[in-house]
């Protein structure tokens, strides 16, 4: 993170090929079949790429299957880049139900990409992206299927083959541990070599961007050079760790310490355990009228607890993650913050719904 | 560099407001009429945003004046977003010539949106911003005048009210010396006031970004968190050095040095002094048949000094930065290095053209 090594020079350029060959490994597919596109930004940007780079800039329909925010700002994605968009919505705090997608797909309308959230960061459930991919491919093979599988990859399994996936984008700054400056997108050789000219954006066209990398591993536009060695020394550490199975062994383990610590406490969660994953959980308010959640954020922070407002429409909620450099004593010590919080707050214990 | 601060954590909220407060600041304009809006990604991702955001989706017309790569990577951008642009070309090795401008301008279309490079890093040339932009508010006060001042703002004094410039872009890692993760722009609040909607990227949508920025002072999509906290140190360290007059008595410096010493090894430069900026200097390859650009690079890479390839494109020539954390002595010590180099490679020296 501290060293500032120029983006043209040879040690960056072998860090880039490093870090392409080796999410694609991760990813468990084919180096000769699929591509990886770092893309500078956040998650969104690639998700923005891939939808702007993927789409003809005229004709193109979109069904996008959502049940949270992250499903509703793909909708906004293609509706800023005009194209046409077409959304299937389930409640936030359901996972996405393969039947009613195929009653969806078997409508008159022919779609020409279906987009679907693997891991709905506002709520926490995981959505059935296998499932859904076969019934996608069973409709029309030719369907590019997108998936957004920014907060899961690397610690929950999803077999990109086997669930047809085209298109998959996820974040350095997530599951595999390193720090925010770039997304990126693994995409599919032969979906990709038929976007040329396609984006409405220089900046997010993957195929521009791809087509350099793959000549020179160097980036069009500077790259944020720091994120991506310090990445490197990520992925060497996700190894390590015995890559999605030490992972997310350490994951799950760190939510259940914190589901049954939390429901000592008296608080519900959200989801129903089937539907939720191990990466964020998603609380209810308790009754009590002295729980306010500002208040509770605040002082969990002063403890240096940082946690998540909610997220879900209509719902009063707060998130906690379990994701990152954190291990199951972080949780017992969260645990206790909150115990602690909830006392100097005044707040009965265990709380009350 | 090396803590990890929430994106909406207080203490990174506070953060994101100093610089945004602190980037209109120096670039001497009213905190009352001017916005500064951060973007994650390099500066081209920035001024993407900008023409993105600044002209509507259909119907605008834009003159982009241009003499060198980062001039054609503007009109490359408007192509993308199908905006429908024309270009006054000049000579990479000249600077931009307002008369002609003016002809330009007294012709029957009439632009919605002018735009230059301030300082045209791809041949080391700084072109007249204000001579320009008087020309472009004479001949119609309701054109948008767009400056890419990425490679100059900060060093390079630039009056911006001056200078008329609507939209002004710039990024962390150039002049101010902070490390790659995003770039700014810095718009009159009267002009974003009228783009809503315009973006055809939802990521690179300035008017939406801007919007939550000044209600929150949070990003809409994830920041590089570590990036922006080395951002505000190096800002703390601008002040320190004496903001432009400090900076820019330095890099001038950097480049009195890099010339004599550079005129004694024979080599000369691409551009007439009179047009030629203290940011990056271009070196016509010498003569020599035993020069030979890519071995001298990785020779004085050996030696811990990174330079650049050429970038104009009918010129043969490599290029020396004297901006970044560079100061007279290593100057000197790059000098030492490239005779060593040119007595090693057994190029007879001065070199010969």
């Amino acid at each position: 993170m501290l060293r500032d090594v120029g983006s043209r020079d040879k040690e960056f350029i072998e860090c880039v090929k490093f870090i392409r060959h080796k999410l694609i490994e991760i990813a468990g597919v084919s180096q000769d079949d699929f591509c990886c596109v770092p893309v500078q930004g956040s998650g969104t940007f690639a998700v923005d790429a891939a939808f702007q780079t993927a789409l003809p800039r005229e004709g193109a329909k979109v069904l996008v299957i959502e049940n949270g925010s992250y499903g509703k700002r793909m909708v906004k994605i293609c509706e800023s880049a005009g194209i046409e968009v077409h959304t299937q919505s389930f409640q936030e705090d359901c996972a996405v139900e393969p039947e009613v997608i195929e009653d969806a797909l078997g409508g008159p309308v022919v779609y020409d990409l279906v987009a679907i959230v693997h891991s709905e960061t506002s709520s926490g459930v995981i959505n059935p992206v296998t499932e859904v991919g076969k019934i996608v491919k069973e409709n029309n093979p030719d369907t590019i299927f997108l998936v957004d599988a920014i907060s899961s990859f690397g610690a929950v399994r999803l077999d990109i083959e086997e669930a047809n996936i085209d298109i998959f984008v996820s974040s350095a700054n997530k599951c595999l541990q390193g720090v925010p400056g770039f997304a990126f997108v693994i995409a599919r050789n032969s979906v990709i070599a038929k976007c040329k000219g396609n984006s409405r954006s220089l900046a997010l066209d993957l195929y521009d961007q791809v087509t350099q990398l793959d000549k020179t591993n160097q980036f069009r536009f500077t790259p944020p050079t720091h994120s991506m060695l310090a990445f490197k020394r990520a992925l060497e550490e996700y190894e390590v760790e015995g890559r999605v199975e030490g992972r997310s062994k350490r994951y799950a383990a760190n939510r259940d310490i914190l589901r049954e610590g939390m429901t000592r406490l008296g608080f519900q969660e959200l989801l129903d355990p089937k539907v939720a994953g191990y990466i964020i959980t998603s609380y209810k308010y308790p009754k009590d009228p002295k729980f306010n959640f500002q208040e509770f954020y605040n002082r969990l922070n002063e403890k240096d607890f940082v946690i998540y407002p909610g997220k879900v429409l209509d719902a009063d909620c707060f998130r906690i993650g379990t994701i990152g450099d954190l291990h199951p004593q972080d949780m017992v010590d969260l645990l206790v913050a909150v115990e602690e919080v909830c006392r100097d707050m005044g707040i009965e214990l265990p709380v009350q719904y």
